[in-house]
């Protein structure tokens, strides 16, 4: 008979019970995939098993999360507590400093502190993986560690937060008010109560951070990522992105650049058609390309089921004694992130403005964006209309008259002082409203 | 200094040379990821390298590729030659019959002899990989090998073939007819001077065949394959489907039913919206639904790049000592192959009519309809229309008058009954055109 993997795994919320589930469920097919049974020894948790329905069977709880990465009886530590600091962080340094091989799903840990864990691990030639950390039950962590041989990444980029995609999906497809759309996430459990997190962009940060490190061989380097949540977006720019054939996601995204490597989250419109496009509801997706290849993969982001078989996925790597480098290539040799900033940011501008109606204002704007030398693909002026010498119909005389412009590839910086500068002029009733367009 | 993995290589067609080319221009990158050097050290090739600008170094040219697969001076014997029979076969026999681990693009091979091969290579311990010969550039094997945890498999599918996936796009976008966008893809080299193989599903169904048995844990069994190439897709087909809200793909499904595993590759209506529905062109996609998640993956198909992308990956792993069984699990425990006839599928269908313009016909196709219990969720009659007295445009008078039906969820059986019964009565000018459903 050969050994099991015994497994003590701390944290028994929503993925640790499913994880848990897994175990047992599978074990058959596992043990065949693996080469060896897959065996729950111990665990940790301060509270009862999300799951109530999970067989715990034998394990042995262990109060302390600590203890437990270090209990010689365990080969390998599952992390599934969350958060950045201890006791999460305490738990997989000790495990890692005693040659203990670690699995998370803790995002916040590796974008945090993955690199320094990742040289811990390869001093004490531990393994350490994190696939459930990114985009739950999609291997986007494999793909890129070990699916895409020489190719040299150039971009990757993805819808990497299920919140925030659920929203938009649902005010593009039911045409309602942002504040409508959360409040329903929030009733569904989508969302969380204080739901600042999620839509204001920085779960997809960490989340881009991690695939940056790994597209690009960079240490991780979450502090350099432009942020800008979806808190701003109106049903109106999503009406206004449909008719000039986008859709609006929230994307993060991050690139080889002549300066260094950009790093990016914000509203982002995408060409209707394009797969990234088309990904509605809590579902993720992440889009790679490289000079060999583009590829695209889709899937859950969130949830028990698909984050356990991430979770599983690796276990099962572990037990049949498949390696790879926690970031798939020595820590120590990923290099010193260069960070493109984002005023050299090139690429086309979706700007909607609430021009005051009076005449001389569509040449102020027209001017102002000349000033800058950028170059406009469109212009549509909505009703209200600006009118010359205003009108007979009252609403449309009082109110301000949205204009919108959709550039040709300019600067970040460009179009910031081009709007400052219609801004002084006065002719503005509200803060104007950029999105940027990626291509696909 | 760690030694190199020595590689040699049979076959410097569009894959092997860019392999070769990637070798060299990756190196260091390769030499991270992998732990040490991926070094060509010999060749065989009956013609001259493809891509005239490799660099094949040192290398040593043999003549022989069953030679060159049992040269003790390599590590990993690389088959890029194509096609079951020999030399592939030989080639591929002689290194796993030594131990020696193969790498190979070649999912003829594969589908045909792959489980009796990979018996071969747990026999002698030998890793045998083949990420390439499935979907280029798509990591599909190693997601089903290692990627999905204890998920239970219940359905795969996609595009499979570039080939016919750029022909319905073009007749679909440009609104030309089959035989036109076959010209045209056979002058752009994305169609064979005899394009059978991929028109006809043949490759298709290669590809589908080893699929099925990573997804199952069953036997390769390309003979249960039901086949069905899109040589009958007319562009009335691609718009009466668009009008309805469906894009026609040729797909390969694999789906556990009750009664065994069924396969089948034919032209499938599939929703507007759905991932699968939006891939176009060359690109290929592959969809896999689990008990825990729904996975999507979309990337190149073929091609040079991508499919030395997915060589070169399964040379990482080699080179890093990362193992997978060939099949995810032991060859001796592959499943039977239980198969479920297609006569027993079960889903909607699209039947498209040419019905002879006369009193009483289309009370015929109702009662053909009604006597297999098949139940329509549209029925959509088109000019020239069924009139129950003939009519005053001539037109309309002359030709058959297309009918188009939508059915609920039945049987192939049923369906195929109806249709006879229908025929029968002598109602209809033409062969009926059927094509099938498929649920996203």
């Amino acid at each position: 008979m050969v050994e099991p993997l015994k497994v003590g795994l701390a944290g028994l919320g929503t993925v640790g019970s499913a994880v848990v589930r897994m175990l047992g469920q599978s074990r058959d097919a596992l043990t065949l995939r693996a080469g060896r049974p897959i065996e729950l020894v111990a665990y940790a948790s301060k509270d009862p098993p999300k799951d109530k329905g999970i067989d715990l069977g034998k394990a042995k709880k262990v109060s302390d999360p600590v203890a437990l990465a270090k209990d010689p009886g365990i080969d390998v530590f599952v992390e599934l507590m969350g958060g950045e600091g201890d006791p999460a962080k305490a738990a997989v340094e000790a495990a890692l400093g005693q040659g203990r091989p670690v699995i998370t799903a803790n995002k916040a840990l590796i974008a945090k502190h993955g690199v320094a864990l990742a040289k811990l691990a390869e001093k004490n030639n531990a393994a350490f993986s994190f696939e459930a950390a990114v985009a739950g039950g999609i291997p986007v962590v494999k793909t890129l560690r070990e699916g895409l041989g020489g190719a040299r990444i150039t971009r990757v980029y993805g819808i990497l937060n299920g919140t925030c995609n659920y929203i938009l999906t649902r005010m593009y497809k039911e045409r309602l008010s942002f504040a409508a759309c959360l409040k329903e996430a929030q009733r569904l459990g989508y969302a969380e109560a204080d739901p600042s997190f999620d839509i204001g962009g920085f779960d997809t940060a960490h989340k881009l951070a991690i695939l940056t490190s790994l597209a690009f061989g960079s240490e991780v380097d979450s502090e350099a990522i432009y942020v800008e949540g979806i808190e701003t977006l109106s049903l109106a720019d999503l009406e206004a992105a449909d008719e000039l054939g986008y859709r609006v996601k929230l994307l993060g995204v991050a690139q080889r650049t002549e300066t260094g490597i950009e790093q990016r989250v914000h509203p982002t419109m995408v060409p209707k058609g394009s797969v990234i496009a088309e990904i509605d509801g809590v579902l993720n997706a992440v889009a790679i390309d490289s000079d060999m290849l583009g590829l695209t993969l889709v899937g859950p982001g969130a949830g028990g089921p698909a984050t356990s078989s991430a979770v599983v996925a690796d276990l099962v790597d572990l037990a049949s004694g498949r390696r790879s480098l926690p970031f798939g290539r020595p820590a120590a040799s990923l290099s010193k992130p260069k960070r493109a900033p984002m005023q050299r940011h090139e690429g086309g501008y979706y700007i909607r403005l609430a021009a005051v109606d009076r005449p001389g204002t569509m040449a102020i704007i027209a001017k102002g964006m000349a000033g800058e030398n950028i170059s406009l693909e469109s212009i549509v002026q909505r009703h209200p209309g600006l009118r010359p010498h205003g009108g007979d119909d009252p609403k449309s005389a009082e109110g301000p008259a949205p204009v919108i412009l959709i550039t040709y590839a300019t600067t970040e910086d460009a179009v910031r002082r081009a709007l400052a500068a219609v801004e002084r002029e006065g002719v503005l009733a509200e803060k104007p409203q950029v999105i940027r367009i990626e291509k696909s």
